[in-house]
């Protein structure tokens, strides 16, 4: 049967969304149903801002950042009433499946709406911060690690021309996948993530030993820290001082910030929206709604979207001994 | 117990070769084990070529392409009194571990060498290709993706702006891993590797009747045909001739050729490559041996040497549906 | 004076060109002029095949490689009957100004229109081979570059790690700027390009020579050669033969071929793309017609088409004496 | 005559160092000279920490950022009797040139060595700011502008998605070009330099007015802002959140940090580097010292080390020009 199928990105964006958009629009012409984008977010179902997608509009697209239905919160989503009327807008336009892709926040916006509207929902996970529970990944999370890594190759140079002590801020406030991965795959010395934080005190300590430690066997060092956003008390500025008086060495804050949100995204992104756009597509028409997509031992499956934000996501115990056994950091069981 | 560990690369190089060098190297040092590198594969073990591996070596090696114990091919190993002779070198350097890093060829002649000594055998894949029976991934394969279809986002510029055919060869002549993850993320429009290939006939068929199609519907149009080498009868340039002969357009040759076996690791296959190299160093002192260190569903496994070659490993039913699909291609089952 | 300007991309494209219709569709509505794009190069013309380009279409255009005005051969343009009717197109569309971006062809083609039509006629060169007279730099050309040495970087990965020979092709068929910047650029060990090939049979003997001698002081060796496409009597596999017959090792060609064009133009080609782009709306309203905008030491000229290809431009002996003085090769004055 | 010539880096560190380094090495050792490298800039020449360079480390080198050489202040050398001692240890090494790459600073220490030591002097300009006067590039700088270029073509992908305000802070305390280059490369809306700004108040009107009339033309804007560091009186945040209170917009910051010194060095970067240390080996054997070796209208030249921080060198009036005409930004003469 041919539908009318609407999409949306919300929350943050993610490199390869725009590729998830691509795969659904192309699939969904070949399957002769009618596909709409709403734009920015929630906030196009209830402006009823929307337009035409087409395979036209797609043609090199998969390798372009950010989305092209562009993105924004949507505070007013959380009254019902907000919620009605973008049920209300939904049924007006003739809308029968609703594709959110983002992160949680988009998941429980999408799932709320399932008691003003009866249409198919089917969520995304499309965020940098791989947060998500019930999948393995989420589209953008392999670009972000690249670009951090690049990033901390260059800060290596530098920190290894001077002998300096360098404390790299990365995104990711909840879990550590962004923050570990970008360490472990930029040989960083010391990593500070959510999961493995017992307290300041203890990781300066952690840290000025393994300085002197160096010190001492190998004369000047560079020494590169790797810190997820929000962890440390006084932040990333906090950190360095900290580091400065505890070890009588200078070290340096780079914030990377928002140049890790964009960027075309890498191969395993692209590769991975496809999938999962394309498998979207084949969900409708059946009776599975109120899902999440998700990638779990390389196989898509479906995950009730209440179920993804139960949960927190957290790094695996694996993960963390490798890195940490690698980095000559303590392991914290 | 203290042990005396040698590593060896062999057959093709693959980019996070040193990654995982590295890994072993600093593992090995923390837990007290001398560790040694033969010089080009299998032919440093003949000659005794040998050097000293220590973590000072290793610094700002993660990032670097190629191997830095040099690889070759060792085409006389297949004969037993060489084998014997390797043997025999192994004893007298006092090797307790030998860990092979390379393809199926590599895998073969470590097996072999069990019969002439009783030294713990590791192996660990590391090829472009990603050819190798149970194991999802191996070392090299993420950034051979990643080059291949940067290079062919860059020919989809001058395709596009010449509404011209091209033919890009890629690497791969046993199994289409890296054709089709290239194809797919590239957004190509054709994919021809082995898993898929029927007959020439048969896929100048389906291409000459894609591009009728979009030239009645779309006008001009560009179209990316993705090759694995080795495939089509007369090569890439017999493809093209095929192709123009077929539908009058003239189709271009792009050969990738040995720019996908160098470069810095992507982050995938520097992580792939730290794991496997921790993994390594932590089975020193077990009694497991002639095994190959595998990745599957994310967690290391160990898998018997004879497994890995005795299957030839294809794409996934799923990969080549979910691919084809999107490519418009009809699926063979 | 308002005017109507009109904008064509012909011959090979380059990376940039896009960045320089940008800046010349922004300046252009700035001024008030009204500016259209001819499609497919001088074929748009004949066809008047053609867009009105607006600042809103801008976005996001700097950062593209190709041309969104797509680019083509017009053979039948040699004809005078066939300028006749370009000419008359131009009039009945009332383009006051004519900007052709492209190579030598694409600017006699320009030039010739002169005799049928007296509006103003403006060149932009925009060519990956900088083989213009008259200007240093052509839009594409850096970028070429820089995309020839990421790949040449890769190839000399597997180049070390093998100690092998590799020759690499690249593109330039009449002059070596590609060719030499890439070479030096690279430290490959020799460069063969048209402005110092005095015969094939010197060229080997000084390459087995290098060769030769640096086996015997520093043992195995890793060789890259880059060649310039057309120069060897058999091409670049021809080369690999007679370097193998020479010297006694295997040495594997690599083709660069179309990948060279596209790809995001680097920062240097962006801003001589702005600055000509720029430069060129500032020229509407003047009565300086019928030339090509060039830079000469970092300053914006003009220069009558014809000069530009009058004089075949090649490597200064500088850049010549330099480039081979590190590079060990013999001057040839 | 065979001589002793030595190297040093100090100050910043900036890519295209090593690839110097290199080409000073290969032409020393083809000439028959003998050449040393100090560690930590003039720390080396302090303590008489010196390591002696050879063609076979310059191996793969060129393509590395940072210095191998390292770097580092070294604020005693403004006492007369603490460069007496360089001048002896000097002396005692044997040193017949020293080679100073570095910025204005190490030229300062250079250049007062002079009054202590007959030796030959010579400077090459390192920095990526290219705020020294006398040549039109230095080493470092065009890497610099590719890596602001490409993260800020990243914070675009999220500006646009979310049709909001960046600003995006980069280095270069003393001279625009890096900000003009990186805003003009990335087709940033507005920049903020030292050669430009007249006072926060009137920039200030300026972004409110220009965000104002795209809001009225075109509905919800994305925006990005170039801010070189130390310009505004309260810094990125500072001016993030005056953007904010005057538009009424979420303005939010990025600063980019010490990424900008590091990373491989791009081919302008390498060939001019490359071409600086051809020449200062070419001036070993003259009675040229006192100098720094600069690039004008693409012909290397020597400057003596007084004149290239006499004058500030900023941004020429074309350039200012060229870039705010198409930024719709006021042209302050």
């Amino acid at each position: 049967m041919k539908k009318h199928i609407a999409v949306l990105t919300s929350g943050g964006d993610a490199p390869g969304m725009n590729a998830c958009i691509r795969a659904m629009v192309l699939n969904a012409e070949r399957a002769g149903h009618k596909i709409s984008g709403y734009l920015r977010g929630f906030n196009g179902v209830l402006n009823d801002d929307r337009i035409c997608l087409t395979a036209q509009r797609m043609h090199n697209l998969i390798q372009q950042g950010g989305t092209i239905l562009h993105s924004a919160r949507c505070e007013s989503f959380c009254q019902p009433q907000v919620r009605q009327q973008a049920a209300n807008n939904l049924k007006s336009a003739g809308i029968d499946t609703l594709i959110v892709m983002g992160g949680d926040g988009s998941f429980k916006g999408a799932h709320a709406l399932k008691a003003h509207w009866d249409g198919q929902i089917i969520g995304i996970p499309g965020t940098i911060d791989n947060d998500i529970d019930q999948t393995d990944a989420t589209i953008g999370y392999y670009t972000a690690i690249e670009t951090a890594v690049n990033s901390i190759d260059k800060v290596r140079d530098t920190a290894d021309a001077f002998d300096r002590v360098f404390v790299v801020e990365v995104m990711g406030r909840h879990a550590g996948f962004l923050g570990m991965s970008a360490a472990l795959a930029s040989a960083s010395d010391f990593v500070l993530v959510p999961e493995l934080f017992e307290c300041a005190q203890t990781s300066l300590q952690q840290i000025k030993q393994q300085i002197m430690q160096r010190q001492q066997s190998r004369g000047p060092v560079s020494y590169v820290i790797v810190l997820a956003e929000n962890l440390w008390p006084e932040g990333v500025i906090g950190l360095c001082q900290n580091v400065t008086e505890a070890t009588g060495l200078e070290a340096k804050p780079v914030t990377l910030g928002h140049v890790q949100r964009g960027g075309s995204p890498v191969s395993q992104d692209r590769i991975l929206a496809v999938k999962s756009g394309t498998f979207a597509i084949e969900l409708v028409n059946t009776d599975i709604s109120d899902i999440m997509i998700g990638i779990q031992n390389d196989t898509l499956v479906t995950v009730p979207l209440e179920k993804t934000w139960q949960k927190q996501k957290t790094l695996g115990k694996d993960a963390r001994k490798t890195a940490l056994h690698l980095m000559n950091q303590r392991y914290i069981d």
